[in-house]
């Protein structure tokens, strides 16, 4: 599983604190403490936290820079030239463009921005019609994002491929479109793209927000997701998904499997 | 969701306390219990509690319906008039038969009995060859079984079919199986049979049990189950099934949902 750590986000009053006030040591710390969780990518969005956010992407990167070199998911929706300057200042690192669609005019821009940086790039499924509503229009999005990929020279297995999850409190027919989408999603292409969903739509305005994230995971993995935007530092969801990847075999059984996942979190920082 | 309540099995200490000694309230009290937390059927099971099975299971039986009429699960795996018995003191209730398997010689003495008594009985998906490796061996015995019930004139909709689950600590690769075997079952009759898993069998011996347990249960509802042997007592393992049929569009989401299921169990009791 690719857990792409979702905490480091302007929406959140702590970053935006941070980034209003220059306070560099919020940041690093989130970005540590979240690597230290099991995240393989920080997702890094300025959010509502500044009036200049080409700037503050910059200096929200270059402060996870100077403590920690994991991978970034610079997440950008809005302006080209804020993307380009983010996917630029991490660019000794891996990078996850977050995200295009199958919108051309997104695609045209964004896949170039990937093909020269070796990124991995995030595809929604949808285009200028809007969110989408049914399973078709995720897989006809998919492919289009796959196949206009493939035209810019970048593999598929560079493409993460997100069919959109809607809130449960106001779409809840759309997890069953989301799961029976990710099966459909397996004839698309070879090599395999990755699956990816930001949970947190999913729970929007819930109460039991972090029971619905770690049910809904399991049962998306269930269906071949492979990549998450979630927060690792939430325990209980790691438990999930590490247990969910022994169900699943693609890690090993052993009787301390939590365990020895995170012992392995640990090897992986020195 | 039809929840088969675990807990009335002689492999439990306390119940096998209460067969040797004839103590009809602990009996009584897990089945009061199991009810409210959502049991739809009480599994009842002698297991090693009792050298006289059938005296045991007719008792257990007689001491559940003084305080309760929730149906019973009749959970035989020996001889058949252990069965028969067992079936017969519930009969003013709706019965469960635990269970069958393609086996010729186990379907024409018990499917017989769940005609006669107007009973739903579960179809473990193995014959004589012994427990299911692959996916191709457990719809073909799942195929036999729901042939053999049209066959004695019991509808499709009154099989449970048991696919089987194994230990994750012998056997990691069967989950995947399970799925799979879950996905494929949806062909094999209309109308649809229910799909159930003893979910114990799946952490026999494993230290995160409960863990194992919910993010199994959740993976195996993201692909058809619909019934499950359980602890309807773990509250954590209720939480997770009452949040993933949300989540599957089965109840309708509320940002109360699981106090409004708690709440609808406490009507059903009165």
């Amino acid at each position: 599983m690719i857990i792409i750590g979702e905490r480091i986000n302007g929406m959140f009053l702590d970053v935006r604190k941070a980034v209003q006030t220059q306070d560099k040591k919020i940041i690093q710390d989130l970005a540590l403490e979240q690597t230290k969780c099991g995240a393989n990518y920080l997702d890094v969005n300025v959010g509502p936290s500044s009036d200049d956010p080409k700037s503050a992407i910059v200096w929200m990167i270059e402060a996870i820079r100077e403590v920690c070199d994991t991978p970034i998911s610079v997440d950008v929706y809005t302006k080209f030239e804020i993307m380009e300057a983010g996917v630029k200042s991490c660019a000794k690192g891996k990078v996850l463009i977050n995200s295009t669609n199958a919108n051309p005019v997104k695609m045209e821009k964004l896949f170039p921005l990937a093909a020269e940086w070796d990124a991995c790039i995030i595809g929604l499924t949808m285009d200028k019609r809007g969110v989408p509503a049914d399973v078709d229009y995720r897989v006809e999005t998919a492919a289009t994002v796959l196949a206009t990929a493939m035209e810019y020279g970048i593999s598929t297995d560079r493409i993460f491929i997100d069919p959109i999850i809607n809130p449960v409190n106001a779409s809840q027919e759309q997890f069953l479109n989301v799961m029976e989408a990710l099966d459909q999603f397996k004839l698309l292409a070879d090599p395999a793209p990755h699956y990816v969903v930001g949970l947190s739509n999913l729970s929007a305005g819930v109460t039991n927000r972090p029971l619905v994230n770690r049910t809904a995971i399991t049962m998306l993995m269930a269906h071949g997701l492979d990549a998450a935007i979630i927060d690792p530092m939430d325990k209980e969801i790691m438990d999930a998904l590490i247990t969910a990847e022994v169900l699943l075999n693609k890690t090993i059984f052993n009787n301390s499997y939590l365990e020895a996942y995170r012992k392995s979190l640990e090897l992986r920082a020195k």
